[in-house]
């Protein structure tokens, strides 16, 4: 079996650990057993390099033997057709984990990333620019809720698509955002009492701490 | 072969014929040249048969034979895989269609979005809020510019990865964000140029027309 190398920031600031896009990547290969090693590029000034195997700069990227992919969701479903503990092997299962992790990247973060951006950067409340993402974030929200007071997991059972879901919402949970969706709550608590997770969060903290 | 049925909304308002995405879908199955219809729910009122194959109330999906997809990134790889003239066969070739097709809707289109949210309500040019997304949009323009002055198509030769971006760029350079940025024009220029995209945005058009 060959050795993946997952490459993230050598160091980031305080805030993001915990949630910079590698921890999605360590997760899958936790739950699936393979095994990898981790590099860090430098978190200032990204230069040619950084910029072959990730053209907008931002980690991570993955090598798997002689190819490398950049874009967590698209990791995932690499990783996904790599191992059947990451993704079903019937064609329903497949299409029902695809279109998931694009529902988690593309329905719920492409309206989270903007809201949480705005957190950090000198939004006001009352603006109603701030209310037009908050709104699109909460249409989004209420959609998702009774998705998942009724199941477990997205694609009938855990899979790359419950990992990108829960790191999405794990973050708008961080950000207060998800006081409302209860089925949302558990169903972070249910995914992050899975060993690999913790252990993938743990690596991510102890990764970055030990570059301080 | 199978028949594929593509579900999009039966009447749009004027503004966004031309970008609503089963334009996508459409695209790539002209280009395969496979068999399809296209069914048509209410705009208005998104019922309980809509939200069982699309959760968020949105368009398109797809059903193929027994299988119902929604996401239109998801759509487009599961039509990747079922044809060769939407995606290369070779493990390199297949990993790079899917990375560009995330790096498409999650480092683009995430971006343009929100800022696209902002062109319709109410936004203020002068704030803060909009100068972070626009920031945010012009970065990743910046990023994806050297990327396309170097090549024609994104995954080596035309594929899914492409309509996903070409979807995403038409509608910034119909909002005027990509004069900057020539190739990126010329991208979408080389591309839509292409039969089975011609027909597919009259498609789109005649179908919205006919329910006016």
């Amino acid at each position: 079996m060959s050795e993946f190398t997952l490459t993230t920031f050598q160091w980031v600031p305080e805030w993001p650990r915990g949630h910079v896009r590698d921890l999605r990547i360590r997760w899958a290969l936790e739950e699936a057993g393979l095994p990898y090693r981790v590099e860090g590029v430098p978190f200032e000034g990204r230069g040619a390099e950084h910029l072959a195997h990730q053209p907008f700069g931002q980690v991570p990227w993955i090598s798997d033997g002689d190819i490398s992919i950049f874009e967590s969701g698209a990791i995932l479903l690499h990783l996904g057709f790599r191992s059947d503990a990451l993704m079903p092997t019937d064609p329903r299962g497949r299409s029902e984990s695809m279109e998931w992790v694009f529902a988690a990247l593309n329905s719920m973060e492409m309206a989270t990333v903007p809201w949480s951006i705005f957190m950090y950067s000198g939004y006001r409340e009352d603006t109603p620019e701030w209310k037009s993402l908050n709104d699109f974030v909460m249409a989004r929200l209420k959609h998702l809720e009774p998705v998942l007071a009724k199941r477990d997991w997205l694609a009938g059972r855990f899979s790359v698509a419950d990992i990108a879901m829960v790191e999405v919402l794990r973050l708008v949970d961080r950000l207060g955002g998800l006081t409302a969706y209860p089925a949302c709550r558990e169903y972070i608590a249910r995914a992050t009492k899975r060993p690999a997770f913790v252990k993938a969060l743990a690596d991510q903290m102890a990764f970055f701490a030990a570059a301080d």
